[in-house]
């Protein structure tokens, strides 16, 4: 059995969502809580995060260690180009939306928006909220610089980087739109 | 000419500097400062962070690009063990010292410490040097914890893990004995 265990608000979830999807491969999704973690989730990966890709009684946690293996073991659809040197600039990008748009984004709004409230029960904090929307008007600025020079956001073709700036913006829509704990049928292939 | 734009207070730049002596590469180093980012460091890396790697007119932007580029292109000294699974394996300590250890430890230790300082003049809050300390004692456990039960961290060989777990807490022992801006000299060939 493959089994991705997963949330909808975890943009990363998303993200290897997408790719198996992409890959198509079959599996089963099961839903963790990012605010309360199950023990076999600990027991699977000791961060207790999602998302977490489970087949043949291996275990591969985490985005980063996912995201390579998919694309490392499955080669019959690439979502990233075989010069290195393009490959780099496909993982700068994906570290620019996963590490920088997270910190500057997706930790004012959705933390603020949605972790807060079904983890402690209390309300987002306006001004963190505020500056995170100052933030992704930056964003979605660099996102367009690079629209008007490329036809993709790494280069010629589709990639991960595609894929992993669609899944941060999709969560900030999803939580503004209030749905950011439903699971969106995209990407899911069983 | 190869070039690695880096800074001491960078654990990344350390990893980077430590990758590429390991490597037997030869470099030169030029030091960017992390809260005053030059047009210079834009023009090459438009997150303005570094490390950033140049040679012959090429530029690799980014912890993650330069880690897996340097790792792809230079096969005689490997830091990943060839086995997808095993990869996997290290990818997801890498994920959990440049990530996790980054939020809950370096963030509320050296970022207070020291980017606070040198980059606004201001002092760092204690409260939040506090739940730094103590979170970098639950990772010192996890450490402990790895290392009753393997060679490495991520298993019988030394590998990138190791490498990133020794680089994220050497820039926290700098901090606290306030050398954090001075360059070590490991991982320097010239």
């Amino acid at each position: 059995m493959v089994l991705l265990i997963h949330h909808p608000v975890s943009a990363a979830s998303r993200k290897v969502r997408i790719i198996m999807a992409e890959k198509r491969m079959l599996f089963v999704l099961k839903e963790e809580e990012p605010w309360k973690p199950s023990q076999d989730l600990y027991k699977l990966n000791p961060s207790g995060e999602v998302p977490v890709f489970v087949f043949d009684g291996n275990v591969i946690a985490g985005n980063y260690a996912i995201t390579e293996f998919l694309e490392e073991v499955n080669r019959e659809i690439r979502l990233m180009p075989a010069d290195p040197k393009q490959k780099a600039e496909v993982r700068r990008l994906i570290e620019w939306f996963d590490v920088k748009f997270m910190r500057e984004v997706n930790r004012n709004i959705v933390y603020e928006k949605v972790h807060k409230r079904f983890g402690f029960g209390n309300p987002p904090d306006s001004k963190i909220l505020k500056i995170g929307i100052n933030n992704l008007n930056f964003h979605l600025e660099y996102i367009d610089w690079l629209a008007e020079r490329r036809n993709y956001l790494a280069g010629d073709d589709f990639s991960l980087a595609d894929i992993t700036a669609a899944c941060r913006l999709s969560t900030i829509w999803a939580t503004f739109r209030g749905t950011a704990t439903k699971t969106p049928s995209c990407g899911i292939r069983k």
